[in-house]
């Protein structure tokens, strides 16, 4: 690991690199309070760690929740926690201590046209009602992830399981629900949070408007199923569109096993594609005397979406005679859109090699050693877009209670002996 | 669908629900110009619109190639782009014409610090190059999605095969890979594109300096498998976890099957949800004397994650015995964490009826007819998100042409007869 490590180094541990920077940060100097647990808040607030903001992650004593969420470290270190917590600043502070509360709401009150920004999915403590959190900033900019829209819990799963989508899945004469693993929701709303906050920040730059915005994992998930027009499709239909196992909905794409035993992705949306795909497998004039013989539209999308069975019967083929390599490099030379399937492990791998361009590095984080950690996925040519790694719980307790909200060494002191706040663990 | 439309109207067309805003949106004036198809960036600009910019999307004559996908209401009209495109203003221009690209290029880079705003997807396309933009305005603000990182093409479900999530999803003795259904990572992608875009004009307002951003949707994928830990998970173990079907990784959570044959999703997170799920399905003394007499550790996450098959085993046989109806009663009463599945269609026969409270609306949209349209998925306190309908294509190319870059009815009437531009289709 120290190895490759040496070899690849984070971008954050190199002076070169970062001085590499001609530019501050979007967000630099903005200053965020997020008291998030889980992962659509925690990922909306790194979001905005990543584009400059100072982020400050507010803990209870011993951690939130999410502190020991798989996947964990050999050391018992939670990669999920160190993954959605980069770059930010980890104060903890006993919330259910009156006085806890009181420097909890000071910090996400601070004056400032940079501060007063918080980022919560805690709606039920009454600490951080809206109305409560107004007498001491009326300009707040507050933005409450909620599970349902009602405000009761929700997660992932159990929102996904009310918009149809597990229905969807899976193979085509499969039965019952297939849960989707990756928590899209949870990112998704994390992501409208994130655009919500800026957005109620420029107003507040410009008419001195303070906001409350509620964001739900119900409704982004909501939202989408309308905005993809599948609702409006299952409205007017009276009924739900087949499940289409690997297929595309709409237009030609599929998974096809090659002789080796590879799945590759094909895809042929736009009617360049489908040239490409074809040429790529010898299949044109195939194509050309099916389309003949049995009167069928193979160049429009919808007719490829009606004929997509016939089209991989016709295509299977071809894959099944040629190995992952051989069939990759033919598409790959008349640039047909396709993708060879990797799992997890393969892709880790790949990304560990030393020298691969991508949006992650090797970055050391407490706890847990050297791990392949995400930069951010928002480019921008002038400024460092490098990788962080994770706060130590507690990290930045002392430092925050200081510089923000200017208390004493002494009145500090007294905060940690009194168990009011806490800083890193020994 | 008259008379539903009318039992429930889309605040749009209510002025008393259009004038309970007390504030403007909070990206009032904003005006962003939108060259994109599909749905990552689409999505984005919608975002953008709904919480008040004005937002302009360019399409070539006929409409960009997304013009007609599935799914499609019965006149043909489609039901995706008319979900992906409300609220924005449509502008239609021959981009291929040197006269057209510099229409488009003094929209995306008209001055003003609410203007000079573009994001598009067409890395490609010359006219687009961002040096040659910024000779127009030099602190434009432009964000560009892509496919792969390095800028060549690639769609939601080609990304999708390379990051491992197919080989994780279906069924624990599944083989192969399992495609999602929703297009996860163009969504985040677009969420991801406009936070990127906003963080980028707080810098502009503050500093003067525009800014060029870089999106792909490969990096969106491969960072968020990254911030989840997983990537890190399979750095330091070498191997992919297990595929666990409709089971959660990491915790408590399962599907189990009413006497009516109906799927349940529950979850026991934390102890709350462990405890409260016990005391609905009348468990806690077996799972209590199971845990004595197997020394099982059944109160910590990491201990129900390990004995999940155990804990569903117990619990399918009060599944078995009640209706989905009583389950749901009973999980209810106690506050456990849970959720029916339903379909698409239920979905939508559920929203549209009166009176629901939802972040959907009926909304009247040209060539398409009244349908279940999102409002905003954020809420903010003082502002209407209400849904808004899709524009007809060209619907506002001369408003556009005439209100932002000041040509004269003459100059127009020229440019749409030349062919240039175009208005709505007759």
């Amino acid at each position: 690991m120290t190895a490759v490590a040496d070899l690849a180094p984070s971008v954050s541990d190199d002076p070169d690199a970062r001085h590499a920077s001609v530019s501050e940060r979007p967000l630099s100097g903005v200053r965020v309070v997020e008291c998030a647990v889980y992962i659509a808040a925690p990922s909306g607030g790194m979001a905005l760690a990543r584009l400059g903001a100072e982020v400050i992650r507010i803990d209870p004593i011993g951690g939130a929740p999410d502190r020991g969420r798989w996947p964990v470290a050999p050391s018992g270190e939670s990669l999920y926690w160190a993954g959605l917590n980069q770059g930010k600043r980890s104060v903890v502070i006993d919330l259910r201590s009156e006085r806890g509360r009181e420097i909890a709401t000071e910090l996400a009150t601070a004056p400032g046209p940079d501060a007063g920004i918080l980022l919560h999915n805690r709606a039920r403590r009454s600490w951080l009602d809206d109305a409560s959190l107004r007498r001491h900033r009326h300009d707040l900019v507050h933005i409450v992830v909620e599970g349902l829209r009602d405000g009761s819990p929700a997660l992932d799963y159990t929102v996904n399981a009310r918009v149809g989508v597990p229905y969807l899945t899976g193979q085509a004469d499969g039965a019952g629900v297939v849960n989707h693993v990756l928590p899209a929701w949870d990112l998704l709303t994390g992501a409208t949070a994130s655009t919500a906050l800026l957005a109620a920040l420029r107003r507040r730059d410009r008419t001195g408007l303070g906001a409350l915005a509620r964001i739900s994992l119900e409704d982004v998930a909501t939202a989408a199923m309308a905005d993809l027009g599948w609702l409006a499709d299952a409205q007017l239909t009276g009924s739900d569109r087949a499940r289409h196992g690997n297929q595309l909905f709409g237009t030609y794409g599929d998974v096809l096993t090659t002789l080796d035993g590879q799945p590759v992705m094909v895809i042929a949306m736009t009617e360049r594609q489908w040239h490409a795909l074809q040429a790529a497998t010898g299949t044109t004039e195939a194509f050309a005397s099916l389309a003949t013989t049995l009167g069928l539209e193979l160049d429009t999308e919808e007719g490829r979406y009606e004929h997509r069975a016939l089209i991989s019967a016709v295509l299977a083929r071809w894959f099944a005679e040629q190995t992952l390599d051989d069939a990759l490099e033919a598409l790959r030379r008349t640039g047909a859109l396709h993708a060879a399937y990797g799992s997890l492990a393969q892709l880790a791998r790949e990304l560990a090699r030393p020298g691969t361009d991508s949006v992650v590095d090797l970055v050391d984080h407490p706890g847990i050693g050297t791990v392949l950690t995400a930069g951010s996925p928002v480019r921008l040519s002038d400024v460092e877009s490098a990788a962080m790694s994770a706060p130590r719980l507690g990290q930045h307790t002392t430092e925050v209670l200081s510089g923000v909200l200017g208390l004493s060494h002494a009145e500090i002191g007294r905060l940690l002996q009194d168990g009011v706040v806490a800083g890193e663990a020994a």
